[in-house]
């Protein structure tokens, strides 16, 4: 008899999702960042839930109230990459015994700054004892039935993009969670992507009002299971050519002999969008993101072949489909 | 400094409660049985979320399908309550490491038959390693804006009802946890109360169509809390006379020489509705209900004095403002 551990978080998924009977004409997908459904006159409702367990999603340095800033962040960044506002915000909380009034109260106003940051409202929610903290977040809102950026519309040619340099978090949380230094001004900036995770949600507004986006996904499980999870839904594989190796992370990799690489894909914990582009509107769709601030990154090509490949230093590699693994604080 | 401990559930929400800031025109008030948003062309979007911990909420006795379907009902009881029909259920689990994998097929199973029981679907959710079972349950559906009951019309000499009689489920509880017994035929009975929770969804959904009611809430955190709750929203008091105690609880409570009006009125995970009915419609109420296979038991009247009391054996008592408290497994 398996046991939950040997299954593993998508072990576990799977055997939950054997026994869901789905109806019929759902708008998106199961298994996409958010659900959604008809709400009659063109518009679709999208809801979003997402758990964080502080034994395994709080890292030690991070407080109570980034925390819970980060639950709803999570949920929002969900929303963005679907290019849907969120409009209101639900919290259903476990709370351990120990924690102080002080450390509730943190934790009210960590969710209330998580909404309020992205212009909604934690509207109701529910509280209980519970061995760990929990703070699971339900994400809510509207958009008209076609502007919403599914997983699942790539096409070969399309343009790959993403909304900033990946490997910031992986390499903050090696700092937070293995004790590895850094320049202050350096960790600093590596640690605070880990402790104020922000959800790119103008991008993700002004990227569906453009069309031009044929699928997009948020990379919280890290870039390459992103990819792999666009390239499964989408039914494309992806030609990298220009890995999105955020600077910082190059100078934390130089100085520990680590793989910037590795950091760059197969991190986690990271809000970005992972994009494919009609290629007729790449320019469309960039200054659309420049305009609210924003950054859009090329980083290769769809493909009709289903491999997922990148080229560096004109070597080939195969992106491998390893994701974020919960990460352990003890 | 307080504790969590000494805050206890209703001070951790007050905590929380005072940073959260509110939206200006909100449908339905914060603390209602669920949150409401007004999605335009006269409809609402209605949510509401309620986590279900397996210390707390999954007595001995209980199995994992049943603990998976009830994290489902005491979600769709709320919809229930405000007379709204669930579309939509998303489940944010927390999954224990020794479970096993029929465990958690068990849980899959349980979150489907909930949902498709009262015509809703899962359509999605989220999983995670925690410490406890944790089923944190988001229930989702829509309304006309005139068809939503809230907690907040009752008038002084409407009519105060409910859909059954009381007291099986804290009988049920005191067989699970405290080693009562009862006859065979009874314990069964009372134990399937807290093991199978029904929640009063067709009823409901035909009372909200008679425009009779003037206030409702569920009554899972018992039958006094929830007298309680509705005469806060309201601002009106209640004269109970028909204490609407289970034939079942009188049986239990004669056996244990236990006081069935305590078991009546403190119990709680009891999912029915406490109404107030405009004395005009009732024989409407009362006929929409039955005509759904349910009941509709008159049990007293509002009052404009805002006093809580209730008359048996021509005695006059209190009823407190005491509530369900979360029981302990262990």
């Amino acid at each position: 008899m398996n046991s939950a551990e040997e299954l593993g978080e998508r072990g576990v998924i799977e055997t939950i999702l054997r026994y869901l009977e789905l109806p019929s004409n759902m708008p998106i997908s199961f298994g996409d960042d958010v659900s959604a459904l008809d709400v009659g006159h063109g518009k679709l409702a999208v809801i979003k839930t997402d758990m964080l367990v502080g034994r395994t999603d709080v890292p030690s340095g991070m407080s109570f109230w980034q925390g819970a800033r980060k639950a709803v962040v999570m949920n929002i960044s969900d929303l963005a990459a679907k290019g849907v506002q969120p409009i209101a915000i639900l919290a259903s909380l476990g709370i351990p015994r120990g924690l102080t009034k002080k450390d509730i109260e943190e934790i009210g106003k960590g969710l209330n700054a998580g909404a309020r940051e992205y212009n909604a409202y934690v509207l109701g929610g529910d509280t209980n004892e519970a061995s760990d903290l929990i703070i699971s977040c339900t994400a809510f809102g509207t958009c008209r039935k076609q502007f919403i950026m599914k997983r699942s519309g790539a096409k070969p040619n399309d343009i790959v993009a993403v909304t900033n340099f990946f490997g910031k978090t992986s390499s903050g949380l090696k700092i937070l969670l293995e004790k590895l230094s850094a320049p202050k001004k350096l960790e600093k900036l590596l640690v605070d992507s880990v402790l104020m995770p922000q959800a790119r949600l103008k991008e993700g507004l002004a990227l569906v009002q453009t069309g031009a986006v044929t699928a997009s996904i948020d990379s919280s499980d890290g870039l390459a299971w992103s990819l792999h999870a666009l390239s499964r839904a989408s039914n494309v594989g992806f030609h990298i050519d220009n890995l999105p190796i955020a600077r910082e992370t190059e100078e934390f990799a130089k100085i520990h002999n680590l793989d910037s690489m590795e950091l760059c894909l197969y991190g986690g914990e990271e809000y970005e969008l992972v994009l494919t582009i009609n290629p007729k509107f790449w320019e469309k769709a960039q200054d659309a993101v420049l305009h609210v601030g924003g950054l859009l990154i090329r980083i290769g090509t769809a493909t009709k072949e289903k491999t997922l490949i990148f080229k560096i230093n004109s070597k080939t590699l195969e992106i491998e489909p390893r994701g974020w693994e919960h990460f352990k604080t003890d």
